[in-house]
């Protein structure tokens, strides 16, 4: 875009305090939007700054035309309303695609929104670039976070797929899950999938990032999905690691949402 | 509240072209809203009207503070854009529920939305006041309609539910549905929802309204439902019925969100 128009698009990123594993969340992602020639800009806020504070800052961004996509690194202290928060970042520039008028789009079928959350998207990018038929096939999603779980069933019925949600309250989670021919997991906790939950021959998608202890860990713990990783691999037909499976290809649709909304920018502005 | 503050609350009607149906339903909610004391004002338009026409007419009611909700009565003729119309709509007066932001908050927990759509919240309310929980049962939603289907998912989902969705790429739909403790049907083919779909004591609810030729009825038709009423009952615990059955609940529902709609006005206008 830089070579063919003189311009790039533009990231930017909002960190409250100071999180280990966002700061770590937030460097991966400024290191792979300048291997692309995305432009970032990173407004660090203290952990006990006020919420006007971090509201004008979101609203600077907002304005600025040379910023196409803002994120706002979640979670936010708990003093801080993150409904709000979310709800502040122009529908247009939200590429983290949590805007409630985005998920809105989202989930009504017909209508396009104007970012997919990335997790999500690259979910579906996953399996049809695997060759995985989803129309028509029977999805258990497990977990159903703002971020993760709800998106990704979204846009599976998008896809047309018949899609069961499993959740804390579900009876007979493994039932529901051992039916499905595809298997999204993002609950947050440990092995918590094992091999008798999976249907032989499943497409299994973990999207848990669970850190365990581990002493012989250099850092003293190690990422782990929600899968019994070792487990599943006996019965499944293919299955994401974790560390390494749907973590990069996340990464990959966040620059690919800027560069969508730079586009549309630089096309209308 | 006419009596206890002296205002009312006012639901506006847009209605485009001389559908017999949708007029049917027009005379229906406005009777109600008489019954009550919900003032009503009505704007029909002709078939051949232009968007602008019509986004003119519901701008007037978003601006008058003697308007508390605004019903675009759909479906509108093809060559209105109906997205556009219900994003026009302010979603402080989307008495339906229909536009998206409204829906995106329905979808997302923790966050509450100005108004659930009234079909949806009329099934709700029919399983709590019948007794029913809600929690932790497996629900099958057959049909996935933006107005019907997909809110009442979202919904139930809310109230902790374990849902399916049923659509026309679903292989073995009947499987899903007889598996389910509660059954949703909004598909609009008469009795197509059998009742070896039903598993024995399920509580059905049967959104569908279904026009069948009946020579010996005085307009020629009658109306039924989805699911095969006669059928049913030998095996289910209780299923609405059509006509009858979860349409006048939904009527109730209007008027609950129209009214809801005047409190907030009146108190923080």
């Amino acid at each position: 875009m830089k070579a063919s128009i003189g311009k790039s698009p533009g990231l930017a990123v909002v960190s409250v305090g100071k999180r280990r594993d966002s700061h770590t969340f937030i460097r991966i992602k400024l290191k792979a939007c300048d291997e692309v020639g995305i432009a970032t800009l990173i407004e660090e806020l203290p952990e006990n700054c006020t919420e006007h504070q971090l509201l004008n800052v979101v609203s600077g961004f907002n304005e600025n035309p040379l910023v196409h996509g803002i994120i706002v690194q979640l979670p936010l202290p708990q003093h801080l309303d993150e409904e709000k928060i979310i709800d502040s970042v122009s529908p247009e520039k939200d590429v983290d695609g949590f805007h409630p008028l985005n998920m809105g789009n989202l989930a009504m079928r017909g209508r396009e929104p104007l970012f997919i959350p990335c997790a999500s998207k690259g979910c579906i990018e996953l399996l049809l670039r695997s060759g995985v038929e989803i129309m028509g096939k029977k999805v258990a999603v497990i977990g159903r976070s703002k971020i993760v779980g709800l998106p990704t069933s979204l846009l599976l019925q998008r896809h047309h797929a018949t899609v069961s949600t499993v959740h804390a309250f579900t009876t007979n989670p493994e039932k529901i899950t051992r039916e499905a021919d595809i298997v999204v997991s993002d609950v947050g906790i440990p092995n918590i999938v094992r091999g008798n939950w999976l249907k032989p021959g499943a497409f299994v998608i973990d999207m848990g990032t669970n850190r365990i202890k581990d002493p012989s860990s250099r850092n003293g713990y190690r990422v782990t999905g929600d899968v019994c990783f070792k487990e599943a691999t006996k019965v499944v037909s293919a299955i994401t690691p974790v560390p390494g499976g749907i973590g990069p290809i996340t990464i990959s649709m966040l620059l690919s949402n800027t560069l969508d909304s730079a586009k549309r920018a630089f096309i209308f502005p």
